[in-house]
């Protein structure tokens, strides 16, 4: 099986799954808006990861559902609280929840999206250390995304974020539920301490070059097939690594036509277009990073028997940073 | 030792425990935001209720600790988003936490406080069974309070709720937490299933009563002693089951004087006391309805071996109908 394959047949489960396990609870304003956002679609990304690394370790991928069902909940869940915290009106192309319905009923669905999450996870078959385990990393991993949110809000208010600090941002934000998925999926299927440690690195190595893959793509994307407005986050103001590298490194001139369009909602296309043009070096700089976490990624596979699934773990961290969408 | 004297030494414990359990992590802005509010102070009844139950059954108190401090920082993080889902300036006497910080940090503050007590659970020192159980009781508890907020929302843009509907939501809201620290306790303290089953009801008719009492005070209370502005649920239009009595069952004139007041924050002092003085017949039935569950509460001990904790237990359940503040 390919990366393809793996992924359309995880993300039918998924979804079947997912079906099932939000359609509970007696009150039904708070079921739909519990259910909108995670059956409105998405790669499932974070559950397939969980799952896949317990097929490399030991071929118990399905032992992981529960665990990569509450990560793909709380994904969703930190969505619905992200939409309200940036004000965001949209998302995957339809009315965020707290537009269709209100921020109350928006908070209240993430809330009990989180707990649901719980729920399933504690559905785990696992031995108590790695059932203890998995459920302190996914609860420390919220913990810790909330982090990642409040930087990544502090920043908007703060001219001088470094590389670093953008860095521990992102791996808090994204990087974290790849690293709990990759970690819990080698516990779950029975790996060694090594193991865990191994793919908690693949996961951080993933994570991060699928984030600034996500930031070049936001400027460099066919508009055909990236799905957020080309150019969204510098007209936003958004302080990715390209920025961060291009305010360092760009020559007086080339930042100019950077500096017309960055936190301007309102630029037009020419202006920006320029930006991207004079972004150029910055946006090579970026790759060339994504790229490396991804070469790092597929280094620390290792530790991993060869079988079809290390195969497809080292094709998802290269799609990480190649893909178009 | 009396209700007083363990209450008064489990609060001292459970305060320097959240001192110690909340002052994690290292973003500044969220550590904060999240220490706020369970630091402001508080009855921590229950954390004591699950520590009084498993001391009950087999004087193990200490062991469920995890879980008293868990239900304490989930009690702390719906607070911080009921209050920004009711738009409530102050609790317990200062700002709350999107007033002192912002919205966005109060979501996010929530969030890390739930994602905390997860964490501080997972430490629980319980075989595989109990621990699977608490986890999933704890999480399924946080959805259906989630369920009881949105009701509670629901309720307040109709006229026609009813005794029932108003007893299944503060059961939600306000019981749950009782049921899951009573139950809890029981299996940490290796009791019996019809132990825990008793004490899973005895938290219900203890959080109801509780409740209840809580609408009596909110109109009858000495403004002295009782933290609330007096008659504050009425001015704000709150469908209490004082107020549903009254609805279904004041004579015409008196229940004139209620609807002069009912959902009028601007409501003239001498109106509010007429209105209350209108509501006798209403606080009376309230008051019986609170007192039933007591007694119900306390029939449901006869699971408990005879020790000084289930003395306590049987003051706890009066003491919740009875308290002046």
């Amino acid at each position: 099986m390919d990366l393809k394959g793996y992924n359309s047949k995880i993300a039918s489960d998924v979804n079947a799954a997912l079906a099932r396990e939000l359609a509970v609870g007696e009150q039904k304003t708070l079921r739909e808006a519990m259910m909108y956002l995670p059956m409105s679609g998405g790669k499932r990304m974070r559950p397939m990861l969980a799952l896949l690394v317990a097929d490399a370790i030991s071929g118990s991928g399905r032992r992981a559902m529960p665990l990569g069902l509450a990560l793909e909940i709380i994904h969703n869940f930190t969505l619905v609280h992200d939409d309200i915290m940036d004000k965001d009106d949209f998302r995957r192309g339809v009315p965020t929840v707290h537009k269709k319905w209100d921020e109350p009923t928006a908070i209240n669905a993430g809330d009990a999206l989180f707990a649901r999450a719980i729920e399933v996870l504690s559905t785990l078959d696992a031995p108590q250390p790695v059932f203890r385990e998995v459920v302190h990393d996914v609860a420390c991993m919220v913990r810790q995304i909330g982090e990642g949110q409040q930087w990544d809000m502090e920043f908007e208010k703060r001219r001088d974020v470094t590389e670093a600090e953008y860095i521990k941002m992102i791996e808090r934000k994204t990087a974290l539920m790849f690293m709990t998925g990759a970690k819990g999926g080698a516990l779950i299927g029975g790996g060694t301490e090594e193991q865990a440690s191994a793919m908690w690195e693949y996961g951080k190595n993933l994570g991060i070059g699928f984030q600034i893959h996500d930031d070049w793509l936001n400027l460099k994307g066919d508009p055909k097939e990236f799905q957020k407005p080309i150019g969204g986050d510098l007209l936003r103001g958004k302080k990715t690594i390209i920025i961060i590298h291009a305010f360092a490194n760009l020559p007086k001139k080339e930042l100019a036509h950077v500096k017309k369009v960055f936190g301007k909602e309102k630029a037009s296309k020419t202006m920006l277009n320029a930006a991207i043009k004079a972004l150029g070096p910055s946006l090579e700089y970026a790759q060339g990073k994504a790229r490396a976490h991804a070469d790092r990624a597929v280094e620390l596979l290792k530790v991993l028997p060869e079988n079809e699934y290390k195969a497809i773990l080292k094709d998802l961290a290269i799609y990480a940073v190649e893909r178009r969408h």
